[in-house]
Parts: structure tokens; sequence; C-alpha cells
């Protein structure tokens, strides 16, 4: 892509003019620069489910390695974990101080369907103040803004007001088997006393949010077998058994009309929602119906309708179907009855719901729903755990600083209905608190065509990067 | 394919040696050239509902025409109905006997899931006594033999017994929409007094059949929408509609586990079986679980259990699900909420049930069923009338004398499930008793992978369809 003189903005109108010879000025200095470095990194294809593009996730580590080097970080390489590398690179030269691991990854979604997108999904376009490509929110524009936070720091100052370790993975849209494995036999290698995590959205535009729950992931593929070979629906129909119909009612079965999931033992395994939770939600400034109309383009919000916008979206299980595989897809008409077909079915789970605690529950009410002639079986294709955090430390305080002061209004408290299954990971693995401080917001499109990032939030996230590695030296000085 | 000198069996064991001389004699001769040219004939690969097969729809006419021709008859052209061609010839040599119109079709299904196909489905293979190709038994081998009983007769005596008129189409498979409309057209053109179509199968190997009666059609589309774009299940998950879930529920309320179709009215317009026709199905020859259970692969038989296994498989209608279109179909995991998404699906009808009648039914149903924030548009993609046959007459009469001769056993009368949308048109529009007289077994695979004929059959339609000939010259003397 060619960068074109009318964008991107010259200054955000929320943040005041930096100061002459600060790092925030150099920022904005390097505005064109940086944003040239986030389209080199956009155009890279590193879809990390498919197969095809394993040139392509080395081609983005190279460049995670690239930019961590320009930033002044050491021993910084590549691990091989087996799938696309894990880049890691560090900072320790301020003893005495704090220990920040920051992690991202650098591997994107796959673009299907590419007709609804309005330019090529790996090459960047800027309109209305956004760069579209896949990746751009989720999580490259968000890696890149603390890779470049540091460079700043670093080109400004000479050093950094804390250590800092990055963990830029490659798999995270696959699973994040690797790197969870890694943390779990190598956290004695990488001692911290927080995690920082750039890969959740805010509230609103200008709103700054820090997301303190995650929801956890069951990811399954559901496997109907029915007659030993496909069957012609007009000699068969009506005595045969069809794997695709079978899903069909096992899915409704599920999950009715009315949201409810139908899988006994499910909603037992739930923490409770405190009355505290339920109160930031209430509080929460804009309105949610207003905000999620304009997002969706819809009017109505199927779901639970005993319970709130933010509690469904965040707080309670899901469950969806993503795809069905088998008979029949292409134009026109074909009457087979299929010997075989799937199903793609996930469930957002809310602590202390695990992919292994629900898993059996979701196969007993699978295997209650099957109808004779079919048989099913429910295969796990990954999972995650969620979490809620504890907000009151130090370096949620210096995180929530750090945001009021670079957007210039008080942070907001969210949980947020995706699943970063990493995070209650390093929780656990490195007894440090992980803190979700994201530029993103829900409309751009993540897992979609023509995803996008604000680039006003690309830079917020340079500054707010900056600013909360300093109120970290601070707070826990 | 090479011929191999090791296929197909010389003779039949079910029919004495033919006089010497006799057109049965000369087909006993010619097997090998007969073979070629079904070979041939299979070797084409005509799937008339994919565009780019276009070409190949006019090599199969091609073919239909130089076999016509080399039967003997006359004014044998391809007529253009804006698809693929129409085949037609006549041969009108006997005045004052009957005219016999025979159809076929000479396109075939589509192949997928083509990695199920133990040989190429356009490279015939023989084995164990069968060829298997696409388009061996549905119905390029069965509309041969009736082009190849006419070429031996014409080849032994120099003339047919009675008149004949072939029509043999091109868009079966794809709804057969030209046909029809041809037809309703041109019927004072193409006068007869009965029409012979062998697109039907057998009830068991050996036992000769009559289909008295085949199931309408009514084939649609149904196309959700949700959201305006695609959503993120981790964002969005708990408020937002998924049009995938939304079919899933309404393909489960249109059809429950108990095989009973929830759409009121539609069982209303069904004419009642006849005692007649129970007792028929109950005096059939074999054991139709044993025989279902070999051709399925399966032990059990979802469906009205409260209906005999013949009732439900042609005397009942059916809904079933062929294929969902949208969300994420490919190998691992992605957690879209697809903004739109698509079933196949189709009902198999029972006069007095037309797609016309049962479409307003259909989607007024769908409407009910549709949960909030999702639309659902039912799409017509093609519908075709099903009938039930007075078999009293003297052309059924004709051949079921000469099925029984050439199997040596009583023929059976059977409905079939499968629909021939032409059949009752011809009747209506022509004033013509419709004869079903068809050579093919219904675990041929026909829409299914590895469909085949099998070789006796093949030839037992050539000599069968001589026979009848004969013996409708006879009863109408």
């Amino acid at each position: 892509m060619e960068v074109k003189s009318t964008s991107p903005k010259k200054r955000s109108k929320t943040r005041p003019l930096a100061a002459s010879g600060t790092v925030h000025q150099h920022i904005d200095e390097q505005r064109w620069a940086y944003l040239r470095d986030l389209v080199r990194f956009l155009e890279i294809p590193s879809i990390s489910t498919l197969p095809a593009h394993k040139p392509d996730m080395e081609r983005a580590a190279a460049f995670v390695r690239e930019q961590l080097t320009e930033a002044g970080m050491q021993r910084v390489r590549s691990i091989d974990l087996g799938g696309p590398p894990l880049v890691v690179g560090e900072w320790l030269g301020a003893p005495g101080k704090p220990t920040i691991l920051i992690y991202g990854h650098y591997d994107v979604q796959p673009v299907d369907p590419l007709s609804e997108w309005q330019t090529p999904p790996f090459e960047p376009d800027i309109r209305d103040g956004n760069i579209y490509a896949r990746g751009a929110t989720d999580d490259k524009g968000q890696v890149l803004a603390m890779i470049l936070a540091v460079r700043a720091q670093m080109a400004t100052a000479g050093s950094l007001p804390v250590n800092v370790r990055f963990l830029i993975e490659g798999e995270e849209e696959y699973g994040g088997a690797s790197i969870e494995r890694y943390v779990r036999e190598h956290a004695d290698e990488i001692p911290c006393d927080a995690v920082l995590i750039a890969d959740t959205h805010m509230l609103a535009p200008g709103q700054p949010s820090i997301v303190y729950g995650v929801r956890g992931m069951l990811y399954t593929e559901l496997v109907a077998r029915g007659a030993a070979h496909d069957l012609h629906s007009g000699t068969y129909g009506g005595v045969a058994p069809n794997p695709l119909h079978a899903l069909a009612l096992i899915i409704a079965g599920l999950k009715g009309v009315d949201g409810h999931i139908n899988i006994p033992g499910l909603y037992e395994l739930a923490q409770p929602v405190t009355d505290e939770e339920r109160g930031w939600w209430a509080r929460q400034p804009g309105d949610p119906v207003a905000r999620l109309a304009a997002e969706m383009g819809v009017d109505v919000f199927p779901g639970e309708q005993d319970y709130s916008l933010p509690e469904r979206m965040a707080a309670r299980p899901t469950l969806e179907v993503h795809g069905f595989i088998g008979g029949f897809q292409q134009e026109g008409a074909k009457t087979v009855i299929p010997a075989e077909a799937r199903a793609k079915v996930s469930l957002r789970l809310v602590p202390d719901q695990t992919a292994e605690n629900v898993l059996p529950l979701l196969q007993a009410r699978v295997a209650e729903l099957t109808p004779p002639g079919v048989t099913v079986e429910v295969k796990n294709i990954h999972g995650g755990l969620g979490m809620v955090l504890d907000v009151h430390n130090p370096y949620v305080a210096a995180a929530s600083a750090a945001l009021a002061e670079e957007f210039g209004r008080a942070t907001v408290f969210l949980r947020e209905g995706g699943s970063i299954p990493i995070a209650p990971l390093f929780a656990a693995q490195l007894g440090a608190p992980v803190v979700f401080a994201g530029y993103g917001l829900a409309d751009e499109g993540l897992h979609a065509p023509n995803e996008h990032f604000n680039l006003e939030n690309f830079y917020h996230g340079i500054h707010g990067t900056v600013r909360f590695l300093q109120h970290v030296a601070e707070v826990t000085r």
C-alpha cells in the first residue's frame, strides 16, 4: 500500500499537545514511520489455522523480531514450539523495578467469506480514519503499539522505567496449545510481576476500559454418521437416518429459541456474578442497545431476556453453531441424504466452567438428543480457560491511571465475552496479576470481513503503553 | 475403458436360450457391441446442474442422436429449449398400430463426494457383473437399453410391431422445466397411445416390477439472514442472531425425531392409500427389513413407525435437509456467527400434494418457527408432480406380461419413492397411460458414490423392451 498524505489525522483531540522533547512528542513525530510499519505487518497473511500459510507465519515472526530489535530489546529470538514460532525479547536494565511481561499474537483469523471484503484483506487500506486489513485490531495493531511504545521510550530516554519481557505468539487463533505448554514448562525462566495484554476492546470510542474478565471456550466438532453410504432421498426418504437432520435436532435441543442452554449441570458450574459487577454494568456510560444496534445492524437481541445485555455478552455461557459440513452445498438441487455430516459447535464458558468439566456434560446431552439410526461423536477441537480478575492491585491501578490520562476520562471496568486462554494460565503459572488494557473497538470486525483498527487508537495504544510503564514504576516504587 | 474378456457373463440364467434367427438371438450376439456403446455413453460427464459441463451435455446429446440414427429412427434431431438439448427421433411405419412414446434422460447427478468413489465416476469399470459409473442406472443404462431394443428389432425384422417416438432429455436432474414446457406447448405434435419410462427400479434382483406411483417433489432453499455482517461469537455470543442456529431450530421444528412432518395442512392434502395397495405391499416377496439393511448398511429405520416400510418409502410425504451453506466449514476452528446461512430442504410429496399447494404451507410454518432477529426466505428451487396410476389398461398389461416372460416370474406392482415429474405431465397433456418398466435396483447408488447398473439387467432391459413392443401390438390388436 502507498500511504497517502490525506490520512491519518495529525493529532488526537482527547490528549493535550505533547511537551517538546518528550517521548510523546517523539511518538507524534514518528506517526508516519509507525504507520508504515503497521502496513508492512498487516500485509503478511499469517493465518495460523491454514497449513498453506506456514511460510507466512515465518515471515510474520521475522517481522516481530525485527521490530523488537529496533525497539532495543535484547535476546530477541524465535522459539520453535513445533508450530508457528514464539517470538521473545527482553530488556532487564531496571534492577529493583518490576518486570512486565507483554503478551500478544501475530497470527490472524481466516478471511472467508472473501467476497464480502471491500478491499483485499492483506492489502491494508485506510478509510475514514481506520486501517482495514485482517488482523488490524486482532491483534497486530495492538501488538505493534506495545512494541512501538517501548521503542519510543528507548529512543528518547535510552532506557525504560521498568523491565519488560515480550512473548508474541503465532497460534492464538488456532488454540495456542504450544505457548500454553511453554509457559507451563518454562515459567521459572520468565519471572515477572505483572502481565500486560492488549488483545481486548474498549467499551466505546474514547472510553478507556480495563477488562477484568474473559470467557473460556470449548470448541467441538459433532460428527454424525448414518447409513453406510450416501442415499437418494426419493428411494430411501422416510426410512433413512439423515445425519444433517440429526445435527439440527441436536443443536435445537442444546439451545432453544430462548437462548437457554439445555445441558444439565452447565449453569451450576458457574461462579455467581457479584453485586459490585452488576453495579459497574448498570453504570456503564452510553446506551448499550443503541451501540449494539449500530455495531450489529439489528434491532432485536435474541438470547436470555432475563439478563442484562452486558451480562449476556460476557458473564453468561453461550452456545453457537459455526458451520455444517456435508451433503450438497452448491447451486441448484441434489436430493442426497449424506452418510456423514459434521457441525462446528462452541461454547463460551464462564469461571468455573472449563473445557474439561463441560465436555462430558455436552457429550452426555448430545448422546441423549441423538435420534435413532445415527451415531454422533463430540470431538474436542480446542478449549481454554476463562477468568475473572481481582482488580485491586497496583498494576491495574497503574493501567487505570494511564488510560484515564491518555483519554481524559475515567476508566471503566468490563468483562469481555471473548476468550484469551493464555491469561488465566499466566496468572496461575507466573503468580502475577494480568492487566488487559485494550485499544480495540467491538465493531472493528474481528473474525469477520472488513476487519479494521481505528488509527487514533493505534497511536493511543503507543502513548498509553508508555504511560502505563511510567505509572508502574511510580505506583510500585 | 478396455472391455475385458472376463465379463460380462454370457447368458442370463432366468431366460431360455433364444431361438436361432430371432431378435433375441441377435441381442445375445451383440452383447459386446452394446456394452461398448454403454461405456462410451457413461464416459461423458453430462452433469446438468453444473454450468461447467455444458459442452458435455452437447456431447451426450450427440451420442443419443447417433444411437437413435443407428437404430433406424427417422427425423432424429436436437431441439433447443434453452438448456441441454431435447433429443427426439421416431419411427411411424406401423399404420393402425399404437404409438409408444419412449422417455428417458441423458443427464446425470453431480459426483461429490468424489473421494468416496472406488473408481472415477466417468471411467466406467466392471466389477462383479455390474458396470460402475455416474449415470449407469440413472438413467443412461436404462435409456440405452430401450434404444438398443428398437435397434435390434429393426436390424432383424426391418420394422417394428408398433410406432415409437423417443424423447430423451438432458435436464431431468436439474428439474426438467424445459421439457415440461415443451410437452405443454407441443402435445399435439407428439400424439401417442402410451408412454414408456425406464427410470425406476425393481423390487429385488430378478423380480419383475411395475411402478404405478411416484412421489412429487418440492425442493427449496431456506435463506436465513441475521446481523448486517459476520460477528465474533466471543464479543456478541449471547445477544447475536445466528442464522445457522435459526435454521437448525426451523428444521427441527419442521420434522421431529418421530419422522412426522409438522406442517399444518400437509397430510390433509394427501389421497388416502387404498386397501388394494396395502394388500400388494403386504404380499411383496422378500423381507423388506433384510433388504433395506443390506442396501443401507443400517439396522434401524427412523421415521414414522406406525406405517409399513413400503408405505413410508413411497406413499408418505417426507422432509429432508440436504445441506447447510454458510459459516466456517474448514478444518480447525473459527468462532464466526455468520450474517447469512442457507439450507437445502426438500419434501417428497404424494398425490394430491403439489409444489404449488405445499409451498405456502411450508412458508407459513417456517415463518412461525423463525426465531427473533432472523428473517428466513423460502426459495422454490424446483417442484414436480407425483402420480398414482390406474394399472388396469392394455399397456400395463403388455408390460406386465413382457416382464414376467423375460424374468420368468410374476410381475409385482410397486409405488416408488422418487420423483419423475414428467410422468404426470405426460399423462395429463397426452391423455395416454404411462408405463414404468424399470430395470434398475434400489441399491445401485443412484445420486450417490459408486453408482452402478447390473449388466444382466441391462440386457434384460433390451430383451424386455422388445417383448413389450410385441405384446403391445398383440394386446391392442
